[in-house]
């Protein structure tokens, strides 16, 4: 991530670190093994960092503000370990899956231990709207796994309703990391809103990122194989934006493609043939900065702020990250 | 169940039932289908009617017990459609099991969403310790899990630990079943105390009696594969009895039909004549008759109430029960 932001956030995520570190020693070997092997795999900790930034333009960062932003990549950390189980990953952020390491069982074990101890950390916490913001949050995103699921494939899924996959599966968990900043800083309603909006449009625009990075990014940059989402049959904006512009024959191309259950490097090269003529990737590229620039806006209210500034830097760095 | 118990519950069950199917109506039409073939499976409602009896005999069923009753529900088919992912199971109650029918990725998914669904009504009702209570258990639940993964196919677990495992899995939900009914009354900590300890012992009573059905119960009765435990290496209390008391060159047999990938039915048998032998199955029940009355024995203050002889009832058909 960037330097600055990393300057800025390094001694509160130090302390992130430390209340992590604290949580992952239990009475249960294997239990342990499995979780510092996940917490140690080097994540962008853009969710914590995210909440922490709101946290120091509202005001201050408090203890409560580091559990929730440990618990920010509690809740994210539980997801990809069951959504590496849904995928078949074998490999993230470089290293291998747990599912690769330690089989199914330990990833949705560990994943559903990640999820109890965030709203077991949340109930300690203390703060009932908080959790409540957390709690809805999880709920949102196994919604979106599953709307997701339902759409594999189908090569007439609705720009809105891949528009609200995404929102749930990702960018509520954004917005309750800056709602929740807003809400222990002691704002009202509208405030918080406004804040949870901004982190929504972040969230958006950051999968709307990841799913590029998974047509233009190389395995070397992102930790990811290429082709993952193709390979799923999930359609993401590159493609539905070239299905849109393609003509019914490329279409039922494409969709013979989808339901190989195979894929050959010449089907994801005509995949990526027909995405990069029909504009499809600069497109998304333009749609998330858009949703970065509407973010921004909705916060120009703490402009005073002398924090103010990291928010441009964070989604600038959301706009260009190359993993 | 028992006929007493139907009759005396239904009333509060139907409302349960109807607290369930308001939930279970969401804008995702997979989900919906997953869900109900799910809830419609016919379980036994153990943990409902558990919480309910709880109440009346505490004094009376409100609202607030109605939706605990329900999320307890919620809860344990969360960790069914998790196990059944784990186990690989193809049937459960007689049907085929989510993982089955949809893949597992499904039965991941909506297992988490049950999670979440539990937490959020859990909020929504608004006991903050009730809340507590649950969500410490289903955090026991999944620790239960990863430490019986850790000890698959260990001769040398010690029994104390395997009370342990089967209290984390089954018994602390149990116990939660009991508590927060004393809790929502109004009882204080040590009343508290008194029903989950309650609960405590009649959930192990209750995995003890399952787990001496997966020796000796039919695929018919209980609606499960027989020997389920011993193909996927859990050493359960049968089998344990029966390892104290084989001498050396039976337990290297034993150890080897553990370690058999694909176990013939000679090995189940084989395996099935030492638990017998031994007087495993007699034990086990014997054990789990103990752990009953101990339940029992814990509530004597409580005898005055109307409903106290239902706890007897519940107790016995834990003893009991085929399926």
């Amino acid at each position: 991530m960037l330097q600055q932001i990393i300057t800025t956030f390094r001694p509160y995520l130090d302390q992130v670190d430390r209340y992590i570190e604290g949580k992952l020693s239990t009475d249960i070997p294997l239990l342990d093994s499995v979780e510092r092997h996940v917490m140690a795999s080097n994540g962008k900790r853009i969710r914590p960092v995210l909440h922490l930034l709101s946290c120091l333009v509202c005001g201050e960062v408090t203890q409560a503000n580091i559990i929730v932003a440990a618990i920010s990549e509690f809740i994210h950390t539980a997801t990809l370990l069951h959504d590496d189980v849904i995928d078949n990953s074998t490999t993230r952020r470089g290293k291998p899956t747990v599912n690769n390491l330690w089989g199914n069982e330990l990833s949705v074990m560990v994943g559903d231990y990640f999820y109890t101890l965030s709203i077991n950390s949340l109930i300690e916490a203390g703060n009932i709207e908080v959790l409540r913001i957390f709690s809805g949050a999880t709920q949102a995103m196994t919604e979106g796994e599953i709307i997701q699921r339902e759409n594999m494939g189908n090569t007439q899924l609705a720009f809105d309703e891949y528009l609200d996959i995404i929102r749930r599966k990702t960018a509520v968990l954004f917005s309750a990391c800056c709602r929740s900043a807003a809400v222990i800083a002691g704002y009202d309603q509208d405030e918080a809103n406004r804040w949870g909006t901004f982190g929504e449009n972040l969230g958006i625009a950051f999968q709307l990122i990841d799913d590029l990075l998974d047509y233009t990014g190389s395995q070397v940059s992102t930790g990811k194989q290429q082709f993952t989402d193709l390979n799923e049959c999930k359609l993401t904006m590159p493609l539905l934006h070239a299905i849109a512009r393609a003509n019914s024959e490329e279409v039922a191309e494409i969709r013979t493609i989808l339901q190989n259950p195979v894929k050959s490097d010449a089907d994801m090269a005509a995949v990526l043939r027909y995405v990069s003529r029909s504009g499809g990737i600069d497109a998304t590229r333009e749609l998330a900065a858009t949703y970065c620039r509407n973010a921004v806006a909705n916060l120009v209210t703490f402009s005073e702020s002398p924090h103010y500034q990291l928010i441009g830097i964070l989604a600038n760095y959301i706009l260009q990250r190359s993993r």
